[in-house]
């Protein structure tokens, strides 16, 4: 499993994880690019907020069954040993373990009675600066606490939602744990809108080019983003269907009053496919336009050939007869024309007429006007 | 969040609004070229109708309440305090709010028992002739009242319905607030016909175009059609999924019998899509012909540089044959025909023969057939 | 909203009616140009039929409530106010009444408890031998009496009904109101079937036309039949989604011995889906074809000109090659060949040495197998 | 409705049958080269099997009634009166009727209480080796007797279970007329399966073509496979529905012992279709393939001409140059290189080094790789 | 039906097993190259686990009833007679058999009460390295009993499943047969992606090809790519469609404990499915690519032409034109530049003025920016 960050040609390819066929359920595959493991607790209630370093799994047991709302927030899959531990304290069924640390996983949602499993993608601009890259974070949401994996400790896109609970602004430090799944999913749903901004700007980039001059390098750059794009759709599309499970789901860890946040994170992620969708279609139409360019510059190319062939090729042939060497003496049909008076005049003007007549012809029928540049 | 009135280019690339990452819901984002906010309430029964313009939002709370229908119209987006002030009035739900003033949202229909948010999108020809121009309009509907938003206060579809409540026209004034709300929204409907009847005049001019003489600028064009057809097939089939949604909503707000009108809307809506869907397969029919004329178009310019070169080349072959200086006095083989009596002519002659049996040639495949302009 | 059997051209975009934006339901849209309005009631029972031509719309009222089954038939849509006191006398909902004057609709089929209203489309070959017009009939269904509606009086797909009306053939006279919608709805599905032939005879000639010898015509000819087949398709579809409303409809107007005979009439507009479906596979596989054959032509006509030139450039250089005016008396080098006892018929016999290799390799690489017409 | 097994060209398009428009329900259209009627009854029990061939359609009555299953098999559609007396003998729906005579007809199922109606269609290689006929078959389920009507009496896919009835095979004799139903819709199925063979072949066969040397008639080719696969799918997806349907009615004249067979049957239906709309699939991609092959050998042809007109080009520009008239004598500047002593060997060297140059530059661009044939 | 391994061209084309016409159900067709049956039994419970090979078929049945865990694995289809009187010992449906035996079949679940039936299919990459083969394995799952029946003894997935019976590793000796089910199913899901992993490289290799230097070869490659993506697509939908039934399916015979296990599965073959429709998107879009690339390859070759002929074309008509041989002594309108002092340097000036020109006008075009290799 190669980190995705840090090969952004690898983005073009799928590469779901997948276990050795025949392995045991439950077995965990870590990476050794992995970053360690490290646990860091956010513990509130609407008086007060703390953030804890915890450094041993265990410890972080004691936040499942206290008043307050529990954050733990595993960064990084480095550390068999912890996530092993991790997996006991929490109580995880051997499948949930393998899903969250054998990395990518579709995204989904599965209902444990107490608990409730969701595997998300974040997706983040690539660092630096074309298409990008994608992390996974698994939920698993308990009564009071929440347990979130992430696959890189580096960055995420919750660095609002923990000032929210720092700051108790709006409703956040008031609502239970279900709230802040929401809130959390709602970050990384809205993290998808920078990246299809990219790719829009891409797009209108890229169209310009097109129709001004396209290249073979403005090929190869269309057929990239149709690449990523169609990732992203993969993406955005399980997204959807992960967040419509979890609508469906009727699980009593979610209050019905979360659950009205919940549609409306929903109804972002069918934006999202909305715009993907329409990006694709684009992309796709720009790719029809490309090809209609080349033709327009190779029938502009071959105009200017069969022009200029045209108008000199009959001329290069009278030029070719005159510069025959038959005998005019021999006989007065061989070549008279040569001893005229007004000979070389008269072919010159033959010329210029057949030339001028072709060039009218041409130009009637509109060739000269794609010529210019 | 550019005015897209202001910017008819933006028009080809989707822009939801989305929200900061992590950024709690019901946080408002006031775009600084936001007209200011307007609020006009048109209060109504079967016996009067009144216009008042309401300088504070806490005013419109009166008209809640009263026997009378009200519609409370508020124009513009440019004011937060305004429409927080309005948010608390109304008592609305803080993602309703979020919904209603970060435009552009996806069109959906939400219930929150006693009210109704209906998010539409009114949709117009653009001002400067090609293309169109939409404005989010947000429905939030109470019992005796109807509370709606609109993006811009310059123009709207809506001045026959205020014609008709002023006027005591039709049904208007003997319904209720749900009535009104299915008149908006068939207003909202029926703007959508004379912006794709302006489509539908484009494709007629282009399909001429692209039949008489493409060129590369028709190929644009083609290609703008197309990705505004796109957005619009977006835009249409988000209200229909909206519409749809209300019909299978189950509000007490909503009476049976104006069901009946929605239901009408919601076929007008279908037939929208119908259409929609229909110019996009004529678009992309019409890229293909493009398609075959540039082909065919290169092949026509092929035949003329074929036809002549095959003409000339042997002609001019035979001339370059008889400039050679071979020495005939060295040899009798030494090209004795330039000293032939009737050598000349009968050069000419087999030039003659050549080019007319090429020429019959041509003529019997049809390369002339189609060579005039 | 141009007539459609005045305009065959108008048929290849889609023109729904709208309502001007905003107006009141109910408001009826006469077309100037709309056939004056008749009515033409047919009233029988088992024992006998009568045909009776109504002035007064008011006067239809009395066959609403015999014991005789009643056709009231509405030709033509040119007079409001006839059409306006007809809505009276059968008591049709606003909606009803606009929908069935402001055509075309889209088919569809809505119950008013008491009254059935089927919105459908009549199909004709066109008169000009080209293509199809289309009309609307609107059903309107009572207990013993049906209303219908047609856009034109000039001609209809019922003559064959009312004859079996006259001629008490089949179950016809024995049968109630709903048998008759039966029999003039599967009279107006099949007359989809003939339409659909000389589509098929068009696309018959067109491969022909396609596969021998395509033309440019041929491709504008493709374009439109595709383009006429998108708007049947369209039609095709909304008739099936309407016949399958009416299937489902749990209306008493309708029993269930007549709902066998509606099965059929719906199995029939699957069939013309069906065939209007693959149809435009067909079409679309012949716009394939067409490019094909077209850069097959290109290639044919390149072949023949690399041929030529291929073959005679080199000669027209050796030619040429002795057409230079070195001065032999100065050098030994200086062109000797000139003045070669066998210089001349040597270069003879290389020209057609090179000649005859080239031809031979063209000969082998199979390019003289297609450049014969 | 032409034979279709006469005309094998005709299985290019759909030829539905239709009735007149507006025909009463219940009307038969018998084509005139229809075949005579027969009807042959196979009577067994468990015990035996008898094979009689009846005379007048009202013998075949006694068969409903008898304890023994009985199969009556109507072969041949010419025989109006014969058909309408079967008909009345077994108390026939006309819309029955009217379904079994005028063929073809979409395959479907339909539950008349005590008979259970099934059209389905046998498909068979086409008897001069290329496409498939197809014929209708119509079923008409009693409790104890299985009323068949073949559209030609000439061939059938039936054989096998004749034999197996008649050898007392299997479970054959045991069961019903269900399992008789279920044993001939199955050999109706797997009749399909030869048929696809052939096309898989062909496919192949065309493939090899396009990868080697496609020519004119390959694309015809693949064009006429495509459309039979057009048709082919259609008959699929309508052999499916009407199998789908089978199962899911709820008829007392299907065993449940049976289902489990006819789900059996089901799954081999969509078998047929998996594989259709692959091949349909491989199809399209041969046709993308064709196109690539066409422009390939454009290019390679282009090639050619381009690297020989390059490289002469500028050589007979030379020769032409000292083949110009100047006179020497005048001006020490008028081509004394006519009058060098190396000069004829030094433009000799010239020319062969451009030719060289311009030789070695294509070569290292692979120009001349793909040249060879 | 021949062996897939043996024939690695086969893959591109379905080959679904079909019977005979009208063959009774239960026929068993043994394919003569098949391998010869072999019947190995694993009965394990949580303390010990045995293998035992079993010489006749009639021995398995002692492990139906044993109260320890059995798996009955049927290696090879080659041997009528054990096939048959394996069926009459685990008192098989005669389609169940027939299903089991005469392979391949669509993959697909069937519920006996007492027995449930899961056709599966398991994928390898090819030996040879290019494609997969694939291999049926039909589970029957009894109670206490699982048996197993593969195509081919020589390999499966199996080893490690067999492996962590040996080592009594995970849970695999603590649950029933139901587990043992989920175990061979997921090593079946599993190896697909090994498969994907080669095919995700292909299209890499290809891509880089593609859009370097695209030859023909890289086509045909482009084109088997595909054909075995549309092969491995169908095997992954009927794989989803039939562990979704399943999932769906409610036997007694699978535990709640072991369908969490059984979603687990289902999920991966969702990812499989994505990836396959993933990968066929890039291959049509690669498609698309080298078609682009064909074109812009055959542009640059015109160019080289244009330019070279376009340059040359007017000197060589200028040098023609002083090859003339007008005779100057009879006038002074006779090519008086013949014997001009700096007749031949301005004409040589002239010319290198022109094709000066020529060169900057396509130099400016930019027709020289893609002429480098």
């Amino acid at each position: 499993m190669t980190n995705p960050l840090s090969d952004p040609l690898q983005q073009g390819y799928v590469d779901y994880f997948y276990d050795q066929a025949g392995s045991s359920p439950g077995t965990l595959t870590i990476d050794e690019d992995a970053s360690p493991t490290r646990i860091v607790v956010i513990d509130y209630n609407p008086h007060q907020a703390r953030r804890i370093i915890v450094e041993q799994p265990e410890e972080s047991a004691d936040y499942l069954t206290t008043e307050t709302v529990s954050w733990i927030d595993v960064q990084g899959l480095g550390d068999e040993d912890i996530l092993r531990r991790l997996g006991q304290t929490f109580d995880l069924h051997p499948l949930v373990l393998e899903d969250v640390v054998n990395v990518p996983q579709r995204q989904k949602v599965e209902d444990f009675d107490d608990q409730l499993l969701i595997i998300a993608r974040m997706v983040l601009p690539h660092p630096e600066g074309v298409g990008f890259v994608s992390e996974q974070v698994s939920f698993i949401l308990h009564q009071q606490a929440l347990l979130t994996i992430q696959e890189e400790p580096f960055h995420d896109s919750f660095g609002p939602v923990r000032k929210r609970i720092r700051l108790q602004k709006g409703l956040m430090r008031k609502m239970g744990a279900d709230f802040l799944t929401y809130a959390l999913l709602d970050a990384i749903i809205d993290g998808f809108f920078p990246v299809l901004e990219l790719y829009g700007e891409r797009l209108e980039t890229l169209e310009d080019e097109i129709l001004d001059n396209p290249t073979r390098e403005t090929l190869n750059q269309v057929h990239s983003l149709k690449r990523e794009l169609m990732n992203l759709r993969r993406l955005s599309w399980s997204q959807r269907d992960a967040l419509s499970a979890l609508l469906r789901e009727d699980s009593p860890l979610i209050s019905q009053e979360v659950k009205v946040y919940l549609r409306d994170c929903y109804d972002h992620s069918i934006q999202i496919l909305d715009m993907v969708e329409t990006y694709r279609d684009f992309a796709a139409s720009l790719m029809d336009v490309y090809l209609s360019s080349v033709s327009n510059k190779m029938n502009e190319v071959m105009k200017v050939l069969t022009v200029i062939s045209t108008i000199f090729i009959p001329l290069t042939f009278i030029s070719g007869l005159y510069g025959m060497n038959f005998n005019p003496q021999v006989s007065p049909f061989n070549m008279p024309e040569l001893s005229w008076y007004w000979g070389y005049p008269a072919v010159i003007a033959t010329m210029l007429l057949i030339s001028g007549s072709l060039s009218y012809l041409f130009w009637r029928r509109g060739w000269f006007s794609k010529v210019s540049p």
